[in-house]
Parts: structure tokens; C-alpha cells; sequence
């Protein structure tokens, strides 16, 4: 079936207008939060419902035709990048909130509802949906479910996976799967963990039951000082080695914070080498509790300056910072990759000093801001990709990272997903009987390989050609990297 | 290959002892914590290293022989109950704990490692293990992960899949799989919650790295009596909806206080109709907050009785009682069938006034002790398997509330399993097509369904012949059952 007749097939029970392709329809669908990759998909589907989006399926797995399904076009992997001979399955007008239940403390909402939206429509009864990605404003729970996404407070409250409770998800031959529960174990393999952060390789997501939670009644933060970067790192793992497990923590070295404070002049300190935010949040009593013991700790890591958020004005203040820190990169830098590895906590300051001379070798700046206290490396490398051969530095650069995450028992990706980015990184991080694994549960979804093909899991072949030297769990290492 | 074939070739690489198929040799393996199912296995075989587990499959394996894996044997729904043509693959001698590392606070350690002793090894760092099944002394780690075992603390702590990081895992075939690892992501499927729960239906865990934390600095226990059953759900509801996660919140109704109370003298208010353990745990300031809240809460949800434990003898006595609940009803009843259904919490005083009226319609008494909490069930129908008709009444009172569970939203077992017990109510709990996906789960690592054949999901012919009318998410319902 050509592109024509499968539009005309998808305009049998979808409204003209929801089926798009023409050349200029299709632009603004080429890339998602990754531009660097860009593509565009032979058509554009825009189903209203469930039953739509069914139809969809059942016509594409009948035609052979590749589906790559995209909530709000955020993600920063190329996850949602469009298959040059696929349809590309927006979620975008799912978007109804189907039930707010307080006393359940569940929220049931289909895909293309925004993150924020959730907690907004909780918000009258005290309730919100925790997890909370920097782009939470416009990405959808849908790709949220689709990334597994974290965000600043998934060090309390976990990233999307411990958030959600049931799924509705319709499989590539068009049926329905209700997966997961209200209770916290369900009979059964666990497919609603199997799902959360699959990439849109396994089935289509068309209704989410999210957990809410009640909002604390307080909540502080602390910026705290440090003069030289390996001994934040050292607090951070401090602190939670006291047993206290904040509600954020996040760290920037002295390159983002100026950058940020020229932009949004969050009332940082400017001479530290390092600073972290630290978050407490529960009852009056449990923050000031908390608090003072954060104190405690961080002036015996050598911490140089301690300052409390006075108020909820200025606890909004020392956010937005961190939050704009990409922006902000933005401004400093025509350019910059932003990576997303994960290592143990003890091997913070470690890395570090890796990606510091990883820094002077290539030449190239790098802002360091992440979340911390779960060991999820933001580096952003900046770069001008006008300069001839820049961005390939860059991505090797970056490569080198994530080689080093790896060999620090880390992980190549901590929330924002392999999809095409990473991909070549997997070969790296699994052996071929994991990949094998991962190709046999894809194939007991999706037999054909029509749902996502090329994301998020290699072909073994991929991995031959690619030629990466299988690095795991330090047990071989790359000789030109540093050693852990 | 005939059981004295298969057994020469098992002795080419097992010591002669570690290869049992002598009638009386196999006895003891017959059956499980579910006494009332026996099956004596072909052979019983007990590797002590990995390399001898990878061995054993890949004879299974080549041999087209079942292999059922057995951690301690103390699983409550027939999970590792042996297969007559097949072998019975014990963990039981791979019980070394290969590391303690405080300061990435994980504990590496094999399947045979009995969970009480994980926390035994941490204790001199201050640290332990959180999921704490009631039979915690005796069951092992690997036992836990098959089952996603929980226990009085997982309200707050989680259940296995919560707590462990990685594993090592091998299949059928006798490769290999390292699965996880110690970041809060990972890239790829979630394998690892996938494998948690899975009931050894896709292979053989041989090396589990758990989470430590730190033990909390004070823990008191609340006892809670109420007049009315009812109240007593209530008030769990109540402290949930105030933002509250006790580290345990237990019920127990007057039957079972009683004679719990005979057996352990654990001191509990034997007038009330039904008492609550809650349990508050972290640092001093924390604690006495929490403890004040929890009693404002219970006032106001109409508690007749409040006392907080004064020392850890009576925390430990109170909670005493609550563990010696299952061997309690063993000595007021000649038998006992423990049930394990799972409802949301805010049905919980329906389901309870349910489960009184099937009591009083089959004349059995039923003593009612569980994780209220989570909404995890516990009833204990007390039967004398000496009466002729007794069992069959008591499986069919047991059918009848777990049918209620789902029907009220709630799943067949909560921590349990469903081994070989609940088979058939797996046939209500899901669909066709959801069935039909835990098979090509199945499929993809064990697609000659050599592992633990006949348990946990049950073939599609035999829903059609058990006939189980589907009831899902309430939608439809058993006439003869009360409504939600």
C-alpha cells in the first residue's frame, strides 16, 4: 500500500483532517526534543479516541506499515524520531482527564494529558502527581510512561514506574490490555514495569492510572556551598548515607551557575565551585527536623556557605535556577548535548574529574547540573555546530561519558531513554544474551517489529557493525579512559 | 532418558549426595508451605555453585525434562510443589553472602541466603534489609524473588521488587543473564521487575544485590481497639488519606486476638471486635510526631483504646502476636486455609462484612489478620480436614472471597503467589488476551515451558474448562456475591 491509498484507508473512520501528509503538514512532526535528528514520517494520524487509535493499529499492522507513537514531542533521546516509510501516531488530542478519585488518591487520564496538568486537576483536593521532569509543563504522561521519566523529586518519590498503577495499552494487532492494579502487587508477570519505559516498542498506551499524592504541607530548600566540587559530591552521598533521603538534590558546578544567574538571577552563590540545592518536605516538624540535620552534615563536609529558602518566594527562586539550566546553556553556547548518565552515588566525584579532563582533551566546555542524590549525570556540552567538525567531537566526547558511566557500574541513560541516541551505547552496556532478552520479549508484543523499529534495543548485527567493545560492569574497561 | 539415565548423567558433574532419587530421598521435597498438594519430583538435585545450576538446565534442557526451583520451601501457594517427570532444582546449598558494601549500602548474595540472615550480616553497619515476610527466619532470598514476597513493613518499604537492584539469572538454556543494576534506571525492558514475582517461570535466580537502609533509630507501635470492625477499616483509610505511611498497620479481628492471645500473651485488648498495630519508625523527633498524629487520628475514628508501647519489649511483644496469628490458628482449629486476596483500601469495610456473611453461609468460622495497610487480606478459614466435605466447602468459601477481591478491585493474592493454588482464579483476575501475553512472555525465555510447568498462568483450555466466568475490575459480577 503506498502512501496515498494508506491515507485514504486511515480517512475511512478518521476525519480528513486527522490524517496529514503533505510535505508542509509533516515538518513540525520531523524531530521531537532531540533536533539534531530529523525525519519525517509519511503520515501524521491525530485519533480523538481510544477506539480510533485501535483502528489505526489494526490498519498499520495489517499494511506492515511501522508505527511510531508521540505524546508531546519533548523527549530528548529522538524516541518519538519519525520512520521514513511509518505512520506517526500522535497521542496529542487524547487528552481528557477521565476521573480525579481523592479518596482512591488516583487520577485515571489518557496520554496526551500534560504532567502538570495532572497535579493542577488535583490540586483542589490537596492531592498532586509526583513525578516531575524539567519539562513538565508541556510533556505528556503518555511519553512520561513511555521514558519512565524522573525528574528533581524522583529521589523521594520515584520516576514514573512507582507512580502508576494501571495501564491501558493496545497492542500492535489492535487489542486492549488492562494491566497493572489499584493494590501494590498484582498476580501474574509484571507488565505494567515491563511496559513503563519501553520506548513505544511494545504496545500503545491509551489510559494511565496515576498515584496522587498529598502535598506536603511544607517544604524548604537549602543552597549550600562548596569550594571544590569532589567535596559536594561527597555530601551528597554524606547526607544520604545518614539515612536522609530529601525530596531533591541537585548539584551545579561554577560554569552553570553563572550561566543560570545572568539569566534568571536565582540568588546563587557565584564563587563556588560547586553548589547543591537540597529539598526537605512533610509535616512543619519533619522539615525543620530535616533541615537542621542537613546543616549538621554539610558543615562537616566542608561546605562554605548554608543559606535556607526564607520563604516559598525564595524557594521558587532557587528552582527556577535549576530548572533553567538548559535554557541557559542555550545562551552561553550556540550549541549544546545534553547526556544522561547514571552512576553510583560513591563514584560521583570520581566521574567528575573524569569528565573535567575529558573536557581539557577535547577542548570543549561542559556545564555539569544533575540530579545528585540519585547519581543521574546531566553533563551539557557546549558546542558550535557551525564549526567544522565540533559536533562530532562532541558526540564522542559524549560517548566517552557514558563509557565511563558504565565503567562506574552506572548506566547510559537515567530518565531520558536510549531511543536513538544511545542506541549504539547499548551495545556497550549489555551482553549479547541480554540483547537477546530484550528481542524476545519485543517479539512477544510486537512479532513483526512494527511498533518503534530501530529504537531504544540494537540488532545484534547493529552491535557487530558498530564494533563497541563490550564494556560491563568495569569487568573490561577502555584503556585510553580513567580507571575506576 | 528414563530418571536412572537421567541421574548418571546429572552424577557426571554433581557429587553422588547431591543427586537424590530414592523414594524416601524425595519425601521431604514433596510439597511446599502448601501441605495439602503433593507431588514426590523424578529427582531432587543440590548444586552448590552456579556453574552446577547452569549445568543442570542445560541437562534439563537437552533432556526436554521439567525443572522445578525450590528456595526454602515455605511458599504458600504451591509455588514450588515438584513435577512428577521432572526435577526438583533446590537453591538451598548456594547460601553464601558474597559482599556487605555500606557505603553503596547493597548486600550481594545467593538465592539460598535466607532473608533474616542478609539483615544479620548488615547489622554491624547499622543497616538491614526491609521486606520481612513472617517467615523471615527460614525463607531465602531467591524464594522472596520469585514470589515478590512482602511482609509487615512493605507498606512503607516495599515489596521485594522494591528493594533489590540486580540479579543474576539463568535460563533454560543455561546462559547467563545479568539483569538491573544499582541506578534507579536502567536502560532496556525492566527485566528485573519482570523476573521479581515471575514464580521461576522464566529462570533461575542465582545471585540477588539488595538494597540496605540504615535501621531506623526509634520504632513504637501503637495498639488500636475499636467496637466495630468497620471503624476499625476506617480509621486505616483515614491515617492513608492524612499523608501517613506507617512502617506497618496491621488488623487483626476478636477471633484472632483471642487466640493469639492464649498462645503468646502478646497483651492485646480481647474485648474489642478488631485491634490495629500501627507502627512509626525514624529518628526520635519523627517518631513522637508521627505517634501524635496517628493517636489524633484514632481518637477521631473512634478508637476505645490507644496504647503506645513504652519499650522495645512491648513493641516487640505486640508484635509477637501479629507473627504467631498463623500458628495461633493451628491450635484452635485441626486445619487452616490462608488466603491472600488484595483490595483497595477504601473497600475494605465491605469486603470484611462480605467475608462474615460467606462465613455465616457455610458455617465455617474465619479468623480475619492482615496487612490493612495495603489492603492486603489475610482470612484464615478454620476447618477439620477430618470432616467429611470440610475441605471442599473451605476452597469454595476461599474462591468465593478472592472473586470478591477482584470484583472489588482488588487481585488474588497480594504476596503470595499464585503457584498452583489460585490457578483457576487467574482465569477471572485477567482476559483472554492478557493470558494470552503472559504466555509469549513465557515464550520468550522458556519456549518449551521446561520451568516450573503448570504454575502461576494457566493455559487458556484450562479457563474453559475450570469455566470461570470473568470478572474484571467489577465490570461483571457473581449474582450470589454481595455487590460494590
Amino acid at each position: 500500500m503506498d502512501s496515498l491509498q494508506l491515507a485514504a484507508r486511515l480517512r475511512t473512520f478518521l476525519p480528513s483532517e486527522a490524517v496529514l501528509h503533505e510535505t508542509e503538514d509533516l515538518r513540525p512532526y520531523e524531530c521531537d526534543g532531540l533536533s539534531a535528528y530529523r525525519q519525517a514520517p509519511m503520515i501524521v494520524v491525530l485519533p480523538q479516541t481510544e477506539g480510533e487509535v485501535i483502528e489505526v493499529l489494526k490498519v498499520c499492522h495489517a499494511a506492515k506499515t511501522p508505527v511510531v507513537a508521540r505524546g508531546a514531542g519533548t523527549g530528548l533521546s529522538g524516541g518519538a524520531l519519525p520512520h521514513a516509510e511509518g505512520v506517526l501516531l500522535s497521542l496529542a488530542k487524547l487528552k481528557r482527564i477521565l476521573e480525579v478519585n481523592p479518596v482512591a488518591r488516583v487520577a485515571r487520564v489518557q496520554p496526551g494529558v500534560r504532567n502538570l496538568a495532572i497535579s493542577e486537576a488535583a490540586a483542589p483536593y490537596g492531592l498532586y502527581y509526583a513525578p516531575d521532569p524539567s519539562s513538565q509543563i508541556a510533556c505528556s504522561i503518555g511519553g512520561n510512561v513511555a521514558e519512565n521519566s524522573g525528574g528533581v523529586h524522583c529521589l523521594k518519590y520515584g520516576l514514573t514506574v512507582h507512580n502508576i498503577l494501571k495501564l491501558r495499552v493496545v497492542t500492535i494487532a489492535g487489542e486492549i490490555l488492562e494491566i497493572g492494579g489499584e493494590s501494590l502487587d498484582s498476580p501474574g508477570y509484571n507488565l505494567l514495569a515491563l511496559m513503563t519505559g519501553s520506548e513505544g516498542m511494545l504496545g500503545v498506551v491509551t489510559e494511565v492510572t496515576v498515584k496522587l499524592l498529598p502535598r506536603p504541607e511544607k517544604a524548604q530548600v537549602v543552597m549550600v556551598a562548596f569550594d571544590d566540587i569532589r567535596q559536594a559530591a561527597d555530601a551528597v552521598a554524606n547526607v544520604i548515607g545518614a539515612g536522609i533521603i530529601p525530596a531533591g538534590m541537585e548539584m551545579m558546578d561554577k560554569i552553570t551557575t553563572r550561566a543560570v544567574e545572568e539569566y534568571v538571577h536565582a540568588g546563587y552563590n557565584l564563587d563556588a565551585a560547586a553548589i547543591l540545592l537540597c529539598e526537605s518536605d512533610g509535616t512543619v516538624e519533619e522539615v525543620v527536623e530535616e533541615i537542621r540535620r542537613i546543616d549538621e552534615i554539610m558543615n562537616e563536609s566542608g561546605a562554605t556557605e548554608i543559606r535556607t529558602s526564607r520563604d516559598e518566594a525564595e524557594r521558587l527562586k532557587f528552582w527556577a535556577g535549576r530548572k533553567a539550566a538548559f535554557p541557559a546553556a542555550g545562551r552561553v553556547s550556540p550549541d549544546y548535548y545534553c547526556m544522561d548518565g547514571t552512576i553510583p552515588r560513591n563514584k560521583l566525584a570520581q566521574v567528575l574529574s573524569g569528565i573535567e579532563a575529558l573536557s581539557a582533551e577535547y577542548g570543549l566546555r561542559c556545564m555539569n547540573v544533575f540530579h545528585a542524590g540519585d547519581g543521574n549525570l546531566h553533563p551539557l556540552i557546549l558546542y558550535d555546530a557551525n564549526k567544522s567538525g565540533e559536533l562530532e567531537m562532541t558526540e564522542e566526547f559524549g560517548a566517552k561519558i557514558l563509557q565511563m558511566c558504565i565503567q562506574a557500574g552506572g548506566t547510559i541513560t537515567g530518565e531520558h531513554g536510549v531511543g536513538i541516541e544511545k542506541i549504539n551505547q547499548m551495545c556497550s552496556q549489555f551482553k549479547t544474551g541480554e540483547l537477546e532478552m530484550f528481542h524476545a520479549v519485543k517479539a512477544a508484543f510486537d512479532p513483526e517489529g512494527l511498533l518503534n523499529p530501530g529504537k531504544a534495543v540494537p540488532t545484534l548485527r547493529r552491535c557487530a557493525e558498530h564494533g563497541a567493545m563490550h564494556v560491563h560492569r568495569g569487568e573490561e574497561k577502555f584503556p585510553e579512559l580513567p580507571r575506576f
